[in-house]
């Protein structure tokens, strides 16, 4: 594998050099900038080997480097090892970012290429602003990848299909007309929105061009007068397009856009700058209004029947997970599950559940020090086989027509050390502080992520990853704009919407420990002070108790332990069958 | 009071209308963009009569509208009451901008005016925005206060004083060798600084201009050969005149700024549009750069020196405060106490105390339901009488040469209600959350925000003012940038800076509570996770234990309370006589 990488970047250097262009800049995603994407736009894993989900590749004449986040420093440092690529190490102090890197290495008067269609027009200009500074060119015109990728994936065919309003809850149709008359208080005549999740959202109608998240490749154009979706036409059957005609949707192929919007003659166009391609951008004709996509923020609050529909796949995907960690605990002293093995199990579990659709990401099962690479995926090479002692940690999640469900549990197969049950206990205590915290109207989620990290901050620990995300309903695990983490993010956190809470500690060649249920924003009380909400926790499967060292935790927390497990056997119970409600109730025993 | 206020507002009004101008706005501040100002300045409580430290007022040719934050709601109510000026409470859901309500007032073509000197670039370009929306336009060059206010005080004359190198720690030529360092960093050859602290310590001058603040209305230029000094000639004595030039600075008048900036021939000036105002700003001949002053980072960092002498004058403080409490215990029952007899008898005992030099504030000292109003200030009309019973909140600080303190306490007089005591607690659950927290490098105050407010929000309430500021060092008791407040602010927590533990309760018409004591962060542990801080309580006077209720109190919170006191007692017992020792043990024993 190094050296078929080494070959690869040796052939993008020549095609560089023949465009007199002294580095590039290859990003993990696609025209629409999504976080997951379809097999064609997967160039930087092809030219550096690296598989995690973040990063971004850089290549000048001579070096290479790759910038990832905490999540994959590990795995980064095993998968490059003899590429010639340098690690750079995202979110540390001392590591320069690609634009200073750059600046440092290249000489004045010298051009940097990205593909325009895979950076935002944010990302651009900024890059453009940057490197002016020492007379640097940006070429965004040239995309490499067409040339130097031999069996390069074709764009994905599958066909849309239509999202059913018995789960979506608002018709096309109704959600187009909120769309307007955001966009008449905006001021602004059209909206061009990119963002596969808010395209998937708005029409009502789903995909599976993208592993994990059912969305479709488009375009949607929302002016006063049209709806106008641009998308492949292989992918529009006759059902869907007789379906789009009933919303009043126009279609369009999907090369179609740059053209239509040089066309387009409108005085105010919306795009969110930081969700349009440069490339599209480059093509509008009309004023540009730069404002975050009323969609994002429709989305995000949940109508009442896709919160009837995410309750109804949390009680499936916790029987699901019940039958699984019950399977486990039998299964692990046999000596021949791995990371691995379990994964395949545990997808069974779920695929026997009605409305189950995939899964939501790759699972990551990490056990021992593999808890402790954030994102780990096992390999054949690298998988751990399980035994009966330490934490397993497993993160997964579901897609459910009626909801997309993403949990994380830290499992003691056995015998524990004190470090893991106290470190443990520690996460255990920042994820119930978030979980029963009160905030009133006005709270973002920065103001809050200090709740789920106190507790270990006050003992020298942290996690360097957010404490919650935004989830879709039926659409990707991981949806904007809401997020509760270090960062300042201006969002709202508002009722009806969801996010993870999911706090961890991870120490490098020991253990990795993550607690993750999904909670529903709701409101709380209405007081003299104002309206106050509080996180509803959704996600119904027990937490651990074996790793709990129970004078670490205060009478509340144990409270809040017991009333939640009392919740989780209540709902889950009525589908088990007696001996699986014989299991639950021993793991939802009062502590 | 109501018709001398209504005919000032028919003056301003016709010489507005002699210039066109369909509105003006007058501000709370001076041309250094001040919190506190000289009387020259205070042009708003003379327009309005409304004495709050904070407000802008805005009047049309038919309305009139005071802007003031929740601190002064109720006093502001009082106060405007028959001037026909209305109350708009910022920082509610429901109350316009000035900017939105100016709008929605005028007509298209209308002009705007405000004092050019009174706003800050960032304010008078964001208005220009604004209102180019509706066709309205700004004027800024016309003073209305020039031609409508008789007897107007004359500017600020006393004259500077050298600040000792004992107190200061560092030499006014070794902080501009400092802060050229930054300057070259930044790549500027010059830095234009109107804040008055930030000019008082670089130069390690003070002054009487300003009540309670030891400022020097003056501006600095310090470019790569020259540090200029603008001050009115009259407040540099022949001493101070000997001073700067042994420092290198060159003195010129104060009126003599906008010349200098218009002559000036540098490629790049550094300033901080959100502290230079806009009329010295317009003079600007040279390429600007728009930064937050390396000073203020500087300054806000304390030296060992400087924080050898706020724990000094910590303890002078406490024993002050523990006179004035030991007496007030006794003075109260006796029933001829009020709130403004008992603050002359607390300047009195910080008068005793060594390098005092007067308050840092107006003292804030409300009983029973004047407790609710955030920055109460007692007037003959309004004052109340001690009586045995009840909460007195008592906010008050001083300045000594070598430091500047701030502190509330919330006494209980006698008997205290259920309600008033479960507030107290709270607020005192949320104070030691947050003096006990600890915290990794790259934590701002947002962050930490929420400790302070938790206890309340799960009892559905809260408090609209920050939680800390930044506190000068024999400078402002308000000063940046670092803060712990709800609003996001970038400036990062680190080791010596100076901030409050705040957090209160309010409840009009019934009480206040505020538990108040200052904080100095400081390195805590470097773990494996990097280095984290915490915040060391600094402020040494006993909290009133008489409103605790124990049993809402965890286990760790009390032993806070505990250690807190037994550091009390031990810092202060050496300085205080027998009798005062009996009192302070009693008052300080364990929980």
């Amino acid at each position: 594998m190094e050296q078929i990488i080494i070959d690869r970047i040796a052939l993008l250097r020549t095609k560089l050099l023949e465009r007199n262009i002294s580095a590039f800049i290859i990003p993990s995603t696609d025209p629409h900038l999504s976080e997951y994407v379809a097999s064609h736009w997967k160039s930087r894993a092809w030219i550096s080997g690296f598989t995690g989900s973040a990063g971004t590749v850089v290549v000048t004449l001579d070096k290479a480097g790759l910038w990832t986040d905490s999540r994959y420093f590990l795995q980064a440092d095993e998968q490059l090892a003899g590429t010639g690529i340098d690690l750079f190490k995202d979110g540390l102090p001392t590591t320069p970012s690609i634009n200073e890197w750059l600046l440092n290495e290249l000489p004045k008067g010298a051009v940097v290429g990205v593909d325009g269609k895979m950076f935002s027009v944010k990302q651009v200009e900024e890059m453009k602003c940057f490197f002016a500074a020492k007379g640097i060119e940006l070429n965004t015109s040239f995309d490499p990848m067409e040339v130097v990728w031999d069996k390069r994936p074709a764009m994905p065919q599958d066909p849309a299909y239509i999202y059913g309003i018995e789960y979506a809850g608002v018709s096309c149709i109704d959600k187009i007309l909120q769309i307007r008359a955001r966009m008449t208080v905006e001021g602004v005549e059209g909206l061009l929105v990119s963002a596969l999740d808010e395209i998937a959202w708005t029409l009502n109608l789903r995909g599976s061009d993208v592993k994990c998240n059912p969305v479709v490749i488009s375009y949607l154009l929302i002016t006063k007068d049209e709806v106008s979706y641009f998308i492949d036409s292989n992918k529009v059957t006759a059902e869907v397009s007789k379906y789009l005609s009933s919303q009043h949707v126009s279609i369009y192929d999907y090369s179609a856009i740059n053209t239509c919007l040089s066309q387009l003659k409108i005085a105010k166009l919306s795009l969110n700058p930081e969700k349009t391609n440069y490339d599209v951008f480059s093509a509008v004709n009309s004023n540009v209004v730069r404002n975050i996509s009323p969609i994002a923020l429709l989305k995000a609050v949940r109508n009442e029947q896709e919160i009837a529909g995410i309750h109804a796949a949390m009680v499936r995907d916790g029987v699901a997970l019940v039958h699984f960690l019950k399977w486990l605990e039998t299964a692990v002293p046999q000596g021949s599950e791995t990371e691995l093995t379990i994964d395949k199990m545990l997808h069974q579990f779920r695929a026997e559940q009605d409305l189950y659709r995939g899964e939501s990401f790759d699972t990551i099962a990490g056990y021992k020090e593999h808890g402790a690479i954030v994102h780990y995926s096992a390999t054949p090479e690298s998988v751990s086989t399980l035994r009966p002692e330490g934490f397993l940690l497993l993160d997964s999640g579901a897609q459910y027509l009626d909801g997309t469900t993403d949990i994380t549990r830290t499992i003691a197969l056995g015998k524990l050390t004190d470090e893991e049950k106290l470190d443990y206990t520690l996460v255990l205590k920042g994820h119930i502080a978030l979980a029963s915290c009160k905030f009133p109207y006005g709270t973002r989620g920065a103001q809050l992520d200090v709740l789920a990290r106190a507790a270990l901050w006050q003992k020298g620990m942290n996690y360097l990853h957010g404490t919650g995300h935004g989830v879709g309903h039926f659409l990707s695990v991981h949806e904007g704009p809401q997020s509760i983490r270090l960062n300042e993010v201006p969002t709202l956190l508002l009722p009806g919407m969801v996010t993870s809470n999911e706090p961890g500690i991870y120490k490098g060649g020991r253990h990795g420990i993550r607690i993750e249920n999904l909670t529903l924003v709701s409101k709380d009380a209405t007081t003299e002070f104002g309206e106050f909400y509080n996180f509803e926790t959704i996600t119904l499967c027990p937490i651990c108790k074996e790793g709990i060292v129970k004078s670490v935790l205060s009478t509340e927390e144990i409270a809040w332990l017991n009333e939640y497990h009392v919740m989780v056997f209540n709902k889950l119970s009525p589908y088990l069958d007696a001996e699986h409600v014989a299991w639950l109730k021993d793991k939802t025993a009062a502590l």
